[in-house]
């Protein structure tokens, strides 16, 4: 059920906001049967009075949330950097709340931002996130929200994001060029549009090549490393061991690396690696690591200008829309054809 | 000049906060004559209502600030975990601010703190930041401050540190045993206190075996990438090219490494490198890096159970203490005696 507000008891009762607040309030101006008729209304449905909500909406905030998963991962410790960018030149202030790829966590966090905490919303969805109706009820209140990276279908706002589709096909048909043919894509959720997206790519260059795509060469990591450890490794001691990895997510390289060090696995002779990643590091690791590099930034600045725009100009609606913002290869030593 | 609250009129007019608070909402309880004293000295005094703070301690944010230089830095989003690990148990929101090394920022983000807007804060100070006024305007304002890692001397209040003379003493001892006579140390910071004991240690190194330390010895680099990219690149260029270098903060690793790769320096036969860093990665550059580990969860930890029993604990109040975790020197490839 949605919060209850004063509009609603205004709505219900047909009179004007002001006057139910000031009967809510005790004001002498107010009559003391309409005073009845709201606290009677305002009991029945369970209202909550916010005092915080309501100095804030005297008094912005200025204040913009940024929602993502973690802040280990080099994405996004660019996209809030340009994030911060823009909201410091128009003057506002970022809160950076992490979910640690937890639904509830990411569901409790916008649950709490309807109090007024923040004016705005900038989101890349957990891992775990299936649903919609937590951004729905964001944006029902009154407050804007836009994603960026990790969007969600359906949801009607502004959504900046890399071509997905595209970067895991060029992914794999790097990987083809370089004459692999067991190529294992790792992902590390069945919901997540963008590493769906992405497996798609992966899925269209393979079939274009003849290579057929079983079910055992999508692999899907969790969210703790030492576990990663054990189902990677699993997969590189098999019998029918890839001679290829597309790590969907930056933080599922380190692992990869460390478990071809264990077993001896030598990269890129005897397995190629690529994968979607910022991190600076990546030309400075044994071997430099070839990356799809997104541009991660600019992703930020852009979903930032977006917000601040739907912030300040009443005219300026965030429409369903999608931007798209290319990613690279940077083809390095773990995918060399030797 | 402190903010004007409630508390100092109520003082100098010798009444209670509550009636100078009736007073300013014009409360038919208070008499003609008092509003009109009240009013005199809040004009006089320029004091501004805050109905944002003052809803707030009706209403406790059940939030703490975590006030950081950055992100990207491994340091901090392992302390982060940590810090987020007890505020989850304990119910507390986390928000996650970022100075950009920059005081005036930082400044800015504790002043805005004022108003309530959360509970405690949890800072680690800006590389630019040489005073201690900021911290102190904020708890004179009741909020708890618990510094950790970066921490200003002076300030009464906990610290979460580790051993930062002893890891620089050591970094330095451990590469005079891998046979270095000409050891750079890398700072980013005249003010900042970690990196000037870590270089205290370095010094007492070289001093106990008897090498010199010359001025140039010590490096200062800046807060930008490729800025440091020249700074590195003119050290390791000159004919004294330092045998061993000591990065006192984990962001130089990398252009140090991609300084040497440019200038085919090759490390660690014409180079040896140690760096404060808490990068998973470390293991897997080429060549692997030697580093002195710090307790970062267990840091965030320490410094989150000192600020969340502040705040809950009427009795329990925040002394002017040093709790000291202490670091680990992990030797790797970047220090080996080839």
């Amino acid at each position: 059920m949605a919060n209850i507000t004063i509009k609603r008891l205004a709505q219900e009762l047909n009179l004007s906001i002001g006057t139910v607040s000031k009967a809510l309030r005790d004001s002498h101006e107010i009559s003391i049967e309409t005073k009845r008729k709201v606290r009677e209304l305002a009991a029945k449905l369970n209202y909550v009075p916010n005092p915080y909500a309501s100095s804030l909406r005297k008094r912005k905030s200025k204040t913009i949330a940024v929602v993502i998963p973690e802040v280990a991962d080099s994405f996004f410790s660019l996209a809030i950097n340009g994030i911060e960018a823009v909201a410091q030149e128009k003057g506002y202030h970022v809160l950076i709340y992490l979910t640690h790829e937890s639904f509830e966590r990411e569901k409790g966090m916008l649950g709490d931002f309807k109090s007024g905490r923040v004016d705005g919303v900038l989101l890349s969805v957990s891992a775990e996130t299936a649903e919609n109706d937590h951004i729905y009820a964001l944006r029902e209140n009154g407050i804007p929200v836009v994603l960026f990276d990790r969007v969600r279908e359906g949801v009607e706002t502004a959504k900046v994001v890399t071509n997905d589709f595209e970067s895991g096909y060029i992914a794999a048909k790097h990987l083809i060029d370089m004459g692999c043919a067991n190529i294992a894509y790792f992902s590390i959720s069945k919901s997540l549009l963008i590493t769906n997206k992405r497996m798609e790519g992966y899925k269209k260059a393979l079939e274009e090549c003849g290579i057929v795509c079983e079910e055992s060469d999508i692999i899907f990591c969790a969210n703790d490393e030492a576990e990663n450890f054990e189902i990677i490794k699993t997969v590189m001691s098999s019998s029918s061991r890839p001679d290829a990895i597309i790590a969907s997510v930056e933080k599922l390289t380190t692992t990869v690396y460390l478990v071809c060090n264990e077993l001896n696995i030598v990269i890129p002779r005897d397995v190629k690696v690529i994968s979607f990643s910022n991190l600076v590091a990546a030309s400075i690791l044994n071997p430099s690591l070839t990356t799809i590099t997104q541009p991660a930034f600019e992703m930020g600045k852009t979903a930032a200008s977006l917000l601040c725009k739907a912030l300040e100009k009443r005219s300026f609606v965030l429409h369903d829309e999608s931007i798209i913002l290319p990613s690279a290869l940077n083809a390095r030593n773990s995918t060399a054809n030797l």
